[in-house]
C-alpha cells in the first residue's frame, strides 16, 4: 500500500477549527487507501506563549530546559489532530519524538536527526492507524529532548518520509507552491510546477522561505520527492525532485532576495597568507553562517575584506570582528545594514554563458548599484542597496522572462 | 546526605511568579545541605486549557490522546521549574515520566504507578542537582503516556520518596496542613501536628480533599512519612506517619464531610442470596465506588438497599441499577441527591466504647436526623439531610472538644 508523509505547520494547526480541517483533509488521503503518516508543527503562537513563560523565570533560560518546554507544543497539536481524525472515524495513534525513538544528536535548540524506529511507526500503521507524529523534536542519547531549530517540523517529515520509503513527502503550507519570485513583488509570478532539488536549495538559501534548506538536502541525500502546497486547496503545488532528463532545465527558474543580511567590511587588512583563515574559522565557531565573501585586490600591502552575514548574527559578528581587527592590525571594521541580496538560478546555467552579464546588464538599465558579486554553478548573487531590492527583483523577473504570458 | 521529596501542586506553581516563589523555596532546602527532588503538577488552569481544546475538536476525545495531551501539562511546569532554580545559580534538571521510566499499568487517566528508574534520578541528583520531576504521568510497557487521575501528583511524590528512600514527602498546598474540620465550617478548628496513616486515609476516603488516598496508602505501606504544609509559610503543618507508641491516641481526631454523594435505594428487592453481590460487582466492574451499604431487615420476602456513590457517578449509577431492578424483578429505585456524609475519625475509638453513642447523641442534640449509619474500626459516619452537614460538623467539633482552647 502507497505511503505517504504529510507535514502541516503551525498556521495550519493554528486553531481547533484550522486542526479540523487538517483532519479532514487527511481523512481524505487515508480514503483513498493510502498510509498516512502526518507530521506537526506546534500551534501557531505556541512556542511564543512557552517562551514568553520562560522569559519570565528566567532572563537566561538554559538550552535543556527550553527544549523540554518547547517539545509540549507539536505534543499539543499532534493529540490533539488523532483526536479530530477518530471524530472522523479514522483510526488515528499520535507518537511523540520519544514515541518514535526519533533520536537526535544532543545540540540543544538546533539538533541534527540520527535515527529512527521505523518498526514502531509500522507498527501502527499496519494496525491501520494515521500515525500522527510530533515534528521539530526527538531524544539525544541520554533521553533528553531536543529541538531542530527553526522550520525543523520539515526536516522531520522528509526523515520520516525517507526511513519509511514513502512515495512523496508533502508539505503543506499557506501558500501554493514555490514561486519564480515573490508574489508580492511581482505580481505576474508563476508557481513553480517542478524544480530540482539543487534549484531548491539555492532558492531556499537566497531567502525563499517555503522550505527549510536542511530538510532539502536531506531529501536529496534519500532522493524522497518533496511536495509544497497549500493547506487551503487542492491545487498540486511544486513538486522538488532529483534532476533527471524529465525535469525542463530552465536558464532561470526563479529569482530570490533577502533583506535579511549586513555587510561587514574589515578595513585596510594587512596582506598576509591566514588572515581570511582566521577570521571565517572563528565566525564558524561561533556557529555564525557567512554568505558572500569579498576580497578586493591588494592595494600596497592593504586589502579590504567584505562579507555578509545573517541580521540576528549581527551583535556577535561585530564583537568578534573587532577583537580580530586589533589582533592582525587592520584599520577598522564597517557594518552596513541597508543591503539586501537578489540572486537568480536555474540549472540550464549550466550550459549557458552569458547569463550573469545579463543580469548585469539588466540591474545597470534599472539604475541598481552592484556591491558584491557571489556566484556557484546554478545560481547567481548580487548584493544591492536594501531600497533597491523591489526594483531589482521586478527587472530580473521580466528579464529572464518568469512571469505569467 | 539526606533527601527530601517537595510536591507543589497546581495552585503552587499557577503563574511564573509563583513558580519563582517555589524556586525561592527550593533553593533554601537546597541550602540547607539537603538532595532535593520536587514534583510538580500543571499550572493551574492548565489542564482545563487542554481539555478545552481537546473539546472543540472531538466530542469524545480517545482515553490515550488525552493523555498524550495531558502529560504536557506538567512537563511545561518542571522545566520553567528548573529554569527558575537554575536562575537562583542552583543546578536543576527537568525529568518527565519517560525519563524517569515511572512505569504504569496502561489505564489511561486513572494509572498506577508500577516501578520507577531510581539510578536515572540519582545520577542527576549524584551531580548536585535538584531533579524536578513531573507528577501525574507515567509511561506504560508501549511507552504510551498514562495520567494517575485526580491527585496523582501526590502518588508520584510519595512513590517517588519511596524509590529513593527519602526521609519525608513535603506535599505542598494552599492550606496549613489538615484541621480537625473544615475551618470554614468551624472557625476554632485546629492544624493537627501528627496524624496516622489510618486515620488519614479515612479522612480523605470521607472527603478531607488536601491528601488523595491513593498516595497515603502508598506512603503507608512504604512507611514514608507525609508533611502536608503551606506554599506560603514556614508553618511546619501537618506529618502524617505510622502510627507508633509515641502517637497520641485521641479518640477522635478530626471530623469529616462531603457533600459530594447520591443515595440509591433499590425498593422491594426480592430477599435472595446472592442479590447485594450482583449489584456490587456490577458496579466494581464499572469502576463505580460505592460507600456507605445499608440494607434493611426483610419484611414479607422484600427488602430495601440503599448505598451511596459520587455525585460524578450518579448518571452511570442510575443506569445500571434500573438495569437491574427489572433483572431481579424490584419496585424499582430512588435517587436522593440531598444527602450528606460526616464522620469522626481517630485511632484511639479502639480502645473506647460509647464513641459512636456520643456521636449518635450529639446528632439528635442538634435536631440532625440519621438516615444512614456505617462504622468501621476507627470511623463512624452518619449520611444526613445535605442541607445540615454544617450544623452536624460543628456539633461533632463541639462535643468531642477539637477546636481551640
Amino acid at each position: 500500500m502507497e505511503l505517504v508523509v504529510q507535514k502541516y505547520g503551525g498556521s495550519s494547526v493554528g486553531t481547533p477549527e484550522k486542526i479540523s480541517h487538517v483532519a479532514s483533509r487527511v481523512a481524505k488521503s487515508a480514503a483513498e487507501g493510502r498510509k498516512v503518516v502526518v507530521v506537526v508543527s506546534a500551534m501557531q503562537g505556541e512556542t511564543d506563549r512557552l517562551l514568553g513563560l520562560a522569559g519570565a523565570v528566567s532572563d537566561r533560560p538554559t538550552p535543556r530546559e527550553v527544549d523540554q518546554l518547547l517539545a509540549t507544543g507539536e505534543q499539543v497539536s499532534a493529540a490533539l489532530l488523532a483526536m479530530a481524525l477518530k471524530e472522523r472515524n479514522i483510526e488515528a495513534w499520535s507518537m511523540t519524538g520519544a514515541q518514535m525513538k526519533m533520536r537526535t544528536d544532543g545540540a540543544f535548540s538546533r539538533a541534527r536527526i540520527r535515527s529512527l524506529d521505523r518498526e514502531a511507526i509500522e507498527k501502527h500503521l499496519d494496525k491501520g492507524n494515521v500515525v500522527v507524529a510530533t515534528g521539530f523534536q526527538g531524544i539525544d542519547e541520554e533521553g533528553n529532548l531536543n529541538t531542530l531549530g527553526r522550520g525543523g517540523s520539515d526536516t522531520s517529515a522528509v526523515a520520516l518520509a525517507a526511513a519509511l520509503a514513502a512515495k512523496e513527502c508533502e508539505i503543506y503550507t499557506d501558500v501554493e507552491g514555490v514561486f519564480t519570485a515573490d508574489p508580492r513583488i511581482c505580481p505576474d509570478a508563476r508557481k513553480i510546477d517542478e524544480i530540482s532539488f539543487d534549484e531548491m536549495m539555492e532558492l531556499a538559501s537566497q531567502g525563499a522561505k517555503v522550505l527549510q534548506i536542511r530538510s532539502v538536502e536531506l531529501a536529496m541525500n534519500h532522493d524522497v520527492p518533496i511536495r509544497v502546497r497549500s493547506t487551503f486547496s487542492d491545487n498540486p503545488g511544486t513538486l522538488v525532485r532529483s534532476e533527471d532528463d524529465s525535469i525542463e532545465k530552465l536558464v532561470v527558474r526563479g529569482v530570490s532576495h533577502n533583506k535579511n543580511e549586513v555587510k561587514m567590511t574589515l578595513r585596510k587588512v594587512p596582506d598576509q597568507p591566514g588572515i581570511a583563515a582566521k577570521v571565517f574559522t572563528t565566525l564558524a565557531k561561533a556557529q555564525i553562517n557567512v554568505d558572500v565573501i569579498v576580497q578586493n585586490t591588494s592595494l600596497a600591502g592593504h586589502t579590504d575584506l567584505s562579507f555578509t552575514v545573517g541580521q540576528t548574527d549581527k551583535d556577535q559578528t561585530e564583537e568578534l570582528i573587532n577583537q580580530i581587527a586589533k589582533e592582525i592590525e587592520a584599520e577598522g571594521i564597517e557594518v552596513d545594514d541597508s543591503i539586501a541580496k537578489v540572486s537568480i538560478v536555474g540549472v540550464g546555467m549550466r550550459a549557458h554563458s552569458g547569463v550573469a552579464a545579463e543580469m548585469f546588464e539588466s540591474l545597470h538599465q534599472s539604475g541598481v548599484n552592484i556591491q558584491m558579486i557571489t556566484t556557484s554553478e546554478i545560481k547567481v548573487t548580487c548584493v544591492i542597496n536594501r531600497a533597491e531590492a523591489e526594483t531589482a527583483v521586478q527587472a530580473l523577473h521580466k528579464s529572464f522572462s518568469l512571469g505569467a504570458q
